[in-house]
């Protein structure tokens, strides 16, 4: 399938490589180049512009930082999205607000193309691993014709409805619920260390005994361990996603208030100049305002 | 061993049955004397006050609701401490103050007696099918005395060190985890269903693709389910372990804002009378707070 | 002076009106004609659009709801800003982002004319009786040849300094201690009434000897009536106020729990229906908590 | 009147005088007998114990820190309440909670003597000028008998009806509302200060403008100058009252997720070693979290 990637960042490289790996075409742009010429040895066009990639391909994949850097790849100068065919698909996979997700829909529906929104769960390393869970939602010809793509990328698929923002809140529930389980691990921890418990002591019986769950043991170690750098996922990006989580909240009238404590205290981290450690390291700011 | 074991209730029942059925000499008390004669084909003897049971015994157990609880059958009217022989040991099991655990431990050494806290991980159907865990602090020559006892009750039993309030603070901790992750669900449930996003939907992925924890399993089905009746652990108990915790905290200055959360919406259930249903209906509150 | 006056909503039609009455030259415009029409019989000019207002004038003056709406009228089709001449002035009273005033402060320069930002303190009533605080921000010389114009709105002027930004988190810090000053309100007469105590009791002793304030009398007697109807300043735009707080916040990295509270307390006031009541109707979310 | 006074501290002390100025009988008791020495020239009889101060007393009077030590001068060893003749009246004057006030209205009751809660707004200086509020709860005969030692007291009595729980319900109200003003104060500090508002610039505007309150204007000022030694009033016992706030809010199913702010905010500055400055200084924890 001829494929344009854009955004070849931690996460959005290893997928491109994938990609090129499983044989399909694939013209990579990326806003700093030196990133393009890394899969040189795949043999990828490297197109000057997101326009440029976006030519003549029949998928247009994006996994890119924020919001903003998607509208700008898209509708900016040189954007793709007005250079891309009509017929073809839009892969959204960053993590981005369902609003825009919903726009996006209706300018590609516009254009004739199609719009599919497919965030994804997993780290880098995940992603290197082929390891990442794909959450995608869209119309379901589209889903279909994608597989090959999704298949070449992560280690499965899960479809999530038509409605493209369905997989975008799916996205910042999912993290959510991960930052709610790294405040809770530092706050418990905190108390624990207080009364003489090792957080690691506390881990291993809190989590070999009830959880069980390989989250609640790697981040509990991050945690445990202060071991937040270099930062599998950095803390300015957790602080990113609670933010979304809020927003799209915020837009269905849905108070989150653990939500808003995350958010609270992620930004007391970057207050505090822990904005490129891991986002585990929000364990940080319960542990400080313990005194510890 | 000759054992007085106070407190029938749902958790305590089931463990004076597992004693019984081990062999062990039991002598039971409880403050409504019908729950003692569930146990009558075990052929316990049946005492009339706490002391009656006390006087005697090697090892003292307590099961009982709370602190007050604990307190009146151990210090008031015909309370089990004073009858208690010197050289006994009191297994505390309940789950109580790391506050009061200490000053029973004083009381009881001063009479020459020793203190265990032993407080317990699981619900009646883990009691019933001796699948508890119990976390056990105190001298290790208790520890070690307690160890058939501890065998005949539970599936296993952590040794928690020396200090009686670290393990109550263990079992606190957990509950705190475990009622974070209720609340966690709870909001992202309700900003699910206002993306029309089912709650099954979403914790098949999130705890299928990420978290892998049968807790989460098991809350998300109740709540996903609205299943809050019959309540497997109350949610004024749930009120009254998130109140522990903070209370722990609060002795130590370590603030646990996630827990005041939790207080609060605890409280804001009983203020609408949902105090008997499971206390994973917590997530009602996120729910009613977001107009569902 | 020569002056454009966009948006004749319940604040803008009464500052438009005491303008006229002090006999300055004013072009109106207002998205619904209709509003303009009841300024007829003072004579203004009633322009079709933003553009044709802004041309010619010496002075514009904004007063819309919100970030959006200011955008809308000074950059979308017929928008305000390309049509004013170089050298003008942009007064801007609207309640909105200081990173927003920052962007047109650029822009505005950028065309040759100078950015002013001059939010107001007062509800409707207080624009009509000419009772509002204006406080003002940009270049000195602007300000002082703005000085008739402020004088002829409101009771009296604050400059805020030079960055227009300033003027813009001063307005929204006040809103902020207004609806923190009500929900503590709020909270305490929901924990005085579960013991008797009628609200208008407790303000009279929480006001009349502690705060002597006319803010807390004039709140705290709308939340004892529960008089929440017709709204003096409707509780959607309280919300829209507090998250300008909290994002102005944001960008600067200061957390703001209390400002959180608010928001998700007014979000869940929203999701009960209660948008079009008086903002003092966050209240209302700490008695249903409490299950009055 | 034959009065005894129980509790000579910064409160406690300055009332004592002035009831010894306006002549009444006064026998006073402090744990610390330096204290009381301080009184030798107004001549009171000092008593050796609660129990020795009360014998004989038409009215106790106790002002002390906090429901333990008000229990031990009533209830402990050498305790008033025993020694306390039938018919006399119990003016408890320190800020406790409401159930301990029911608790001690029953005692009295039973001992046939009269409970008032009579507990005070204001700090030492205001008791040093005759300057506090009393709020006063008890049968009317018995706020009647009192009237005299009140009006020697303070500047005025507030009635608040038969039941004493309610005046300690008020004076936890208005301690709560007084904090969180202080907190609302201190994250708009944080926030203006990140945008290089001066504190004392943005109280100027909000109070000057807008609250117009001496108590706006007085902790504004401790805030923005950060003064907070000496204290006025410990930290430690504003944490206290807001305990006390939460607690009576438990008691009656009231959730007050501002007054859990407070105490979680409060309870960060004690673990920062915060404990002994003004409670304003609870403005400080703000200013850490976003890095000031």
């Amino acid at each position: 399938m001829k494929t344009a990637f854009l955004g070849l960042g931690s996460m959005g490289l290893p997928l491109a490589r994938h990609l090129l790996q499983a044989g399909h075409t694939v013209t990579v742009y990326n806003r700093t180049r030196a990133r393009a010429d890394l899969l040189k040895q795949l043999d990828p066009v490297i197109a000057e512009s997101p326009a440029a990639a976006a030519r003549g391909a029949e998928v247009l994949i994006t996994m890119v930082a924020d919001d903003a850097a998607l509208e700008a790849v898209l509708l900016g100068d040189q954007g793709a999205l007005p250079a891309l065919p009509r017929g073809a698909i839009h892969v959204s996979m960053s993590t981005i607000s369902p609003a825009l997700s919903r726009r996006l829909a209706e300018r590609h529906h516009a254009a004739g193309q199609t719009y599919v929104a497919a965030p994804v769960f997993g780290r880098p390393e995940a992603a290197e691993a082929k390891q990442l869970w794909i959450v995608a939602a869209g119309p379901p010809a589209a889903l279909e014709r994608c597989r090959p793509l999704f298949d070449a990328m992560g280690q499965g698929t899960i479809p999530a409805g038509e409605d493209p923002a369905r997989a975008n809140v799916i996205k910042l529930a999912g993290n959510f619920l991960l930052a709610a389980a790294i405040e809770a691990l530092g706050e418990a921890f905190a108390l624990g260390r207080k009364y003489g418990i090792a957080p690691a002591e506390l881990l291993d019986i809190a989590n070999g005994k009830l959880f069980r769950s390989p989250i609640y043991e790697n981040y509990g170690k991050l945690i445990a361990e202060q071991r937040y750098e270099p930062a599998g996922f950095k803390l300015r990006y957790g602080l990113k996603d609670v933010r979304l989580a809020l927003a799209a909240a915020d837009e269905v009238a849905a108070p989150l208030p653990l939500a808003s404590l995350l958010r609270d205290h992620y930004l007391s981290a970057v207050a505090r100049g822990w904005q490129e450690i891991d986002w585990a390291g929000l364990a940080r700011v319960a542990a400080a305002d313990a005194g510890l």
